[in-house]
């Protein structure tokens, strides 16, 4: 077998045998075949796609380069939640721990903030202490300690993975969803999981802003996930808006212990409760997803989710009081406000423009490099559709490096619409949800 | 400008300017981009093709990375002729000195046979002594002297092209008739020619198959050059059967030779008396083709074009005897010949599998760093349409090495294709002629 027969195939739209993908992705992750011929190869997927079985493969592949947690010794079903990344999402910090305190074992390996989106690693590394950087050794230690653990990619997991996105990130083919979903579910299946929940996001903050292009995902991600002997469920969920009212780090560690506690804007509470709903139906605490919504409900009623969290965080080195005093965590020096230029309804907000104010403030990355200042961001006032008066506060921005003001405020004010009218059609929080049936 | 960004844009079928064209293809070549990102982009041209402009500017890039050789001081048209590559192609030993005897000035840059296709160096060094490594100021010497040259492809020449053609070799780049006509182009471009005459071959010895395929790159060939400002025109000619009779580095300038004294296969005279027409018209020296066929034909019977091969083989340090004495060629020690299985008409020729069976004799190379044996070869004994009995020959081999007869004999068997009737249809010697008419 020569690679470059391989990449002819693919050119030409031939389909590759599983021998011949595994043969490929574990030459490159070894070394043994150049960048330059992985490349072309990557690019002739993005432009002929994979079948399903193709996809399979690959994601086979990828997962076999590294290490699969076995966590067959603890008891307890194995369930992860992963999202393809949105603005002011902060639904891991909140489901994590609500679905470990119904019982299940959620061992969550995440990933950083890129671009306009944020990721759950910064989000908790704003907490004082907290350490995302586990020997999978420890990963393991705290969650049979207390049934969930949150941290990042280690050099174990899914080397492939890790190599073969760096170069895509160089040769413009980080848009193929084949390529996207492999990517996803060899990290994630590398976990041991026995069951995932997706959450796919749509919308303008989203990486797929169609619809169909974000079902299109979903239903990759649903067969790869069945064709690997997973139960799986996708839930394609609006992002056409940021979540919740807060985005940048420590403020969105904050809204989510909020949500812990009970309280926290109702947008973000309702998709918390209907992930944490599947995933305790998917791992088999639960018969139905409304059972589901009930036991979360009970598990933030009682205070138990909470508790968890404040375990997760102590045992992963964190500042647990800050749970009871979020002024703890990072504060932003100043605050400035981005009033309504009129009376009306809030119609539209820019989403990625939202996520990239809060980046320009420091808040998030261009380069995988950059140091992020976890104590920025912003606040929303308004949810898209309701009324707001002249001169009311829009969203707050919070900053450290005044410098880094009058581009995020600029940005921040374009991302709002305001119409006379409230719009016609409100989006709804879950577009779709695609289960696997078999 | 990211490079990314420019691999983004090919992927997505946006038009680059000459300038990101060009910074591409220099970055390139001086090393400063790199073979992956390069790879990427290659295989999105595959995908996406390029539109002329686009063409004309990769080809002016690869043209600039190098040298061109000014000729300006030199009276005569310079003129050249290249062929995509056939079985038993010898046309440029003939038309090369035919049109330097004309008076006109040809420097012809040639390359070496790969695969089932031979290369005008690869016969010429089978001429004992011939150097086909000249300098460029040695190049200019000869040409100088005597009208006309032939070396191999230098480092001064088109260096974005050599490495961009290595890397295409291994990254299932090759067949995109844009990236081929850019890599033809560039290298004839910096020859300093003012006309150029393309022999595109069309049939199943081709490396196009397909009529259309052919046409197509004529097309852009024909287009590129006139955008670059050069006279052109493009024969689409035939190759679906080998060129004369003779298929082997030795036997074919023996053939050539032939030609030039007169003789020689019906089929291999007539397309050099076209090509030769056409270079003396667009250089100028001719008001018709017609009367550029009528010149060269007497520059052959007047034995002027044979004396002109002697000279450029003595300025180039070869052996003229053999001109007088073709057996002062390398001689293969053993000849096999294939007989006709039946009575009948020779139907068709398996023109490629002819290339390879020569190539398995040791005439051609599987890998560029393969050593040839310039003695080997066939004798085809019959032309398509002809009349054979059971048991005449239909073919000799040439061959040095007997452990290398059995899979050429077979391959050379089932090459012929014996009918009872002749076909129906004869293709003929000149399928189309493009031409720039600007």
């Amino acid at each position: 077998m020569r690679v470059v027969d391989l990449i002819r195939s693919k050119r030409d739209g031939r389909e590759l045998t599983a021998e011949e993908i595994s043969a490929l992705v574990l030459g490159y992750a070894r070394g043994d075949i150049p960048d330059y011929q992985m490349a072309a190869w990557l690019m002739a997927v993005v432009w002929r796609g994979m079948t399903r079985a193709e996809l399979a493969a690959l994601t086979a592949a990828m997962l076999e380069s590294g290490q699969t947690l076995d966590l067959s010794a603890l008891p307890a079903p194995k369930v992860d939640k992963h999202s393809t990344g949105g603005v002011g999402d902060k639904t891991s910090l909140v489901v994590a721990p609500v679905a470990a305190a119904a019982g299940l074992c959620v061992p969550m390996i995440s990933g950083r903030g890129l671009g306009h989106t944020g990721g759950t690693l910064d989000k908790l590394e704003s907490i004082p202490g907290f350490r995302t950087h586990l020997s999978l050794a420890e990963f393991r230690r705290v969650l049979e300690k207390c049934g969930t653990c949150l941290i990042g990619q280690t050099e174990e997991i899914a080397p492939a993975d890790k190599k073969i996105y760096a170069l895509r990130d160089v040769t413009g083919t980080v848009e193929s969803p084949y390529l996207i979903c492999a990517s996803i579910m060899s990290k994630k299946l590398a976990e041991g999981i026995d069951a995932l929940v997706l959450d796919v996001k749509t919308g303008s903050g989203a990486f797929m802003k169609r619809l169909e292009d974000s079902l299109f995902l979903a239903e990759l991600l649903v067969e790869t996930g069945r064709r690997m002997g997973k139960r799986i469920a996708a839930l394609i969920t609006d992002m056409d808006q940021p979540l919740g009212q807060q985005v940048g780090n420590a403020l969105e560690v904050a809204e989510g212990i909020e949500v812990l506690r009970g309280g926290g804007p109702a947008d973000l509470v309702a998709l918390c409760a209907e992930l944490s709903a599947w995933m305790l139906h998917l791992g088999g605490l639960e018969a139905s997803v409304e059972d589901g919504k009930r036991r979360a409900a009970d598990l933030i009623a009682s205070g138990r989710a909470l508790e968890k969290f404040r375990e997760v965080v102590r045992l992963q080195g964190g500042d647990a009081a800050v749970l009871d005093d979020p002024r703890r965590l990072p504060q932003a020096k100043y605050t400035a406000q981005v009033g309504s230029p009129r009376d009306g309804f809030l119609a539209a907000m820019g989403c990625e423009q939202i996520g990239v104010a809060s980046m320009l403030l420091g808040g998030g990355r261009e380069k995988k490099e950059d140091a992020i200042d976890p104590a920025v961001g912003l606040t929303l006032h308004k949810k898209v559709g309701e009324r707001v008066e002249k001169g009311e506060p829009l969203c707050t921005l919070h900053y450290n490096a005044p410098a880094r003001l009058d581009a995020a405020r600029r940005l921040a004010e374009q991302s709002f619409r305001i119409a006379a009218a409230p719009p016609a059609e409100v989006r709804p929080l879950v577009h779709r949800v695609l289960r696997d049936e078999s």
